[in-house]
């Protein structure tokens, strides 16, 4: 079983090192640190432990850290910055690890550019050696790129040529997209083993500038001080401890603080319930702050991303989520006023954006998502999005014979609108009502009040409303069903449905890259016998397939 | 061998009728008409010869037709309107062909929508029974889609219950892009065998209206002629005759009045030298007119289409397509002014339009393009955009030694400038320096002079400007290095790196939902020995593989 919960304790393969507004994330991979045996993760090449430790450290940097401004990635190895996913662990891994391995480096990537677009926590990549595939895809994630300039240190996306595979981690998308590197210049490096360097690698914009080896150091030194200085982050502030969560695991279920599982192995679905929050939670800054992890909103992001993680890795034979809520929606509310009404304050603006990243891994993951909204739900707000994100709902309309728990309703809150965007940049609510903006804007009438299932229903919110005679073989034939078809074709599927309108970088990299990855690593010329990934270092040269289809 | 080129009088599979303004394609799909041996074409369900015949009817209604104001589709059959790809062909075909019929079946009805989008000539379906699968996409192409009211026919995408594939032509993204349905119910209805009728279609806009049996008839006369009345096409114009192309075969060449290829089967390449018109092209519409097929830009165009086909369909072992041309580039030139100072009239602007289509079939065909630049071309305005479709360029600096033939030039005309955009809806140029749209309006400031190769180099034009020590050694390794490629890996990368920046509804069809497909038509659950698409008419049921990945 993965496990994505660590510290910087535990650290095998990142050195964190702080000074001032600034913060070093050096790589250094222990070599024999592989979360499998089989392969040795040689010049700083990286399986998805490393990527698991440099996730948990943005997390912190993010809300353990106000004060730092500026974060330095770089390799504490010597002439090698980082030579991306290790190739021998591709080679020996599952497809599907290797989508989800993909998806989760994808993810922090993200995370990172996250941070500096929405908390002015910037990143600069110091290239103090190589960079190749996944070590240069890191580097584009930041936002200024240093190469040494030291006659031989190279970027390069060397996949095509050497592995017959791609980028796995958006960099085609990132050269094209994001440095509007000229398409024929990111053909020419796509193709080139040896990658580039130089004075070319600038004039192509493949990185932003060039510095010799004496003067990388002071240089970083002085670009970080100037990234700094244009942040907004708070320098007097103080980041709260992201203290272990508390996790329990049987056989079946998977209980957090917030949120309660049960798989069905034999039905391939998992039943998530959240849980609102026993309490008003805290409203102002002082208080959320003195909470720490306990304030609702952040434990529930944290203890959502982990069980989506765990999930995704960990059961990918359970292809339907189904999600329930239970508790007060007067507390959820609350919850949700305090994030909004608190908006500027730095911790809360953190909370908000991770519970954001959290809904968006939810959109990517390749589950079928059926929400249930029954009598005794609390689909407020931030747990409305799972109405919006679910690719079916069901709102029981009325109550449960013989039962007094009163009719379910949704209720929508400012956090619908807005300010959990999905990867296309749009709220769900948008993407849901495509070019019917009035949708919306009726909607927003609504916040605070409660829509029972006939109003949700009449204004777009949920897919069907069954009533106690039919609720059971309703939601019971759509879980039976969702389970009796193809895994892939649903994934397809949910990837083209899910992501209407218009489309972004991240889009792009999930919709399409994710697509043709899925497709290029099942196919001969990489995982056959004779694929390159299979025969990758062995000194074999591969036998290709060249027709082109 | 397969030909794509037609005529009414060939055709085995349509019926098509004229009554004034309005033209009426009636699909009536010969059982036993199908391209090859092996399954039989029931219920209206196509191969690709079915799709080549409405693709040549959709040509010669705008060509042949200016009169032709809105199109009706529908069935001749009694109670099917058309059951989609036929599912025994799909089984039977390799996966190079799955890929390659339904990339020509987008591009067909990605022309549907272009006719009506910028020919003003409107596209009526009228599903007078059930339309499955493929068929409904026939439907969604359309501008208007009237289901017959019979207590039976029904709409449908059953491609993922009962195939375990996507819907092959644009389904997924049409129904939610174009059509805004509603994400939950696209994901209801995508998962449903038997599709929906009646009111429902309409209440989730699936379909525009729902029309008795005994008003279909005369409802579709009345909204084709409302269509019609409000189309700007010409009344009083007179059609040309599209008369066979002229082409010769042989072993390794292709030789077309404009085109000339030769095939270097053990180099895995194709030589294709376009050849500028011998004299200066008619320039006002009456000329143009007479010239009809004989008109150098429109005569080039069909050429051009007819040879990207045969080459995609029939020659998929040749990965690289390296473009020449030979000529004069003011007759090129032109050709280019022609259209662009007689833009308004239907016929120059339906050449620009079949143009402007060819180019993008290039720009999506799985193929590397390398575009040579020597002394003797004539990459002037159109042909220069032979130059921005490449994956990369090479313009020879200076003049070969011992040759008097002068140093090749570029020529921009006001053809590059937004006549002929890519999927993407920005031109060639455009997307090729995004976001620095001065580097564009410099090259404008160059309409109609001659940029030798360091200008052209300067401005961004070309990739590579070796000089005549160094220019055949440079191309030649550059294409042998692409033919040592994996074939997969190059479309994948082509794919991700040629269409940078906003997307459509055309991008997202081939640069995404072509990408899962891929994926999926390689999927045991679709293609192997128990998978759905092997079994499907069997009686036995699929076994499939739940996991997602």
């Amino acid at each position: 079983m993965i496990n994505f919960s660590t510290n910087p304790d535990q650290y095998k393969h990142w050195k964190i090192s702080f000074d001032g507004p600034v913060a070093t994330l050096a790589m250094d991979v222990a070599e024999d640190g592989g979360m499998v045996p089989g392969y040795e993760l040689k010049l700083n090449s990286y399986d998805l432990g490393v990527d698991i430790e440099l996730y948990d450290a943005t997390q912190r940097l993010r809300f353990e850290h106000p004060e730092i401004k500026c974060v330095i990635i770089t390799s504490a190895k010597d002439r090698v910055f980082c030579a991306g996913a290790n190739i021998s662990m591709l080679g020996t891994s599952t497809h599907a690890h290797k989508v989800n391995f993909c998806k989760f480096t994808n993810e922090t990537r993200n995370g990172i550019e996250d941070s500096s677009a929405n908390s002015d926590q910037k990143y600069l990549c110091v290239v103090n050696g190589t960079a190749a595939g996944g070590g240069y895809e890191l580097a584009l994630a930041a936002d200024h790129i240093m190469l040494i300039d030291d006659g031989s240190s190279t970027v390069s996306l060397p996949e095509v040529p050497l592995l017959a595979v791609l980028p796995g981690t958006g960099g085609l998308t990132r050269v094209v997209d994001k440095r509007k590197v000229r398409r024929d210049h990111a053909d020419y490096f796509c193709t080139l083993n040896e990658g580039i360097k130089g004075k070319r690698a600038v004039d192509w914009n493949l990185v932003d500038e060039l510095i010799p080896r004496s003067k990388l150091t002071d240089t970083a030194k002085e670009r970080a001080a100037e990234f700094a200085a244009a942040s907004s982050r708070p320098s007097d502030a103080k980041g709260i401890k992201l203290i272990p969560i508390k996790r329990e695991l049987t056989e079946s279920t998977i209980t957090y603080n917030t949120i309660s599982c049960k798989v069905d192995r034999s039905g391939l679905n998992a039943e998530i319930i959240i849980h609102a929050p026993k309490s008003k939670p805290e409203q102002d800054p002082a208080a959320i702050q003195a909470a720490g992890v306990k304030f609702w909103p952040l434990a529930f992001a944290r203890d959502f991303d982990d069980l989506i993680l765990h999930l995704r890795t960990n059961e990918n034979e359970i292809t339907t989520w189904v999600f329930k809520t239970e508790g007060n929606s007067d507390f959820v509310e609350a919850a949700d006023n305090s994030l909004l009404n608190n908006a500027d304050d730095w911790l809360v603006k953190e909370i908000t954006l991770f519970l954001k990243r959290t809904f968006k891994r939810l959109d990517v993951s390749s589950r079928s998502i059926i929400t249930l909204i029954e009598p005794g739900s609390c689909f407020t707000g931030s747990l409305m999005e799972l109405v919006l994100a679910a690719d079916r709902s069901f709102m029981l309309d009325g109550i449960f014979e013989g039962s007094n728990i009163a009719a379910a309703t949704l209720r929508p809150t400012g956090m619908n609108f807005g300010v959990m965007p999905m990867c296309n940049n749009l709220s769900r609510l948008e993407t849901r009502f495509l070019d019917a903006t009035e949708k919306v804007i009726a909607i927003k009438a609504e916040i605070g009040k409660d829509l029972d299932a006939n109003a949700s229903e009449g204004m777009g919110l949920v897919t069907f409303i069954p009533d106690d005679i039919d609720w059971e073989d309703e939601v019971r034939i759509a879980i039976e069903e969702r389970a009796s078809y193809s895994g892939d074709a649903l994934t397809g599927m949910e990837a083209s449905l899910r992501f209407a309108g218009p489309e972004t970088i991240e889009t792009k990299i999930f919709g399409r890259l994710s697509a043709w990855q899925n497709w290029i690593f099942q196919r001969p010329n990489a995982v056959g016998e004779e694929g390159a990934l299979k025969l990758f270092g062995t000194g074999k040269q591969a036998n290709f397939d060249k027709k082109r289809v």
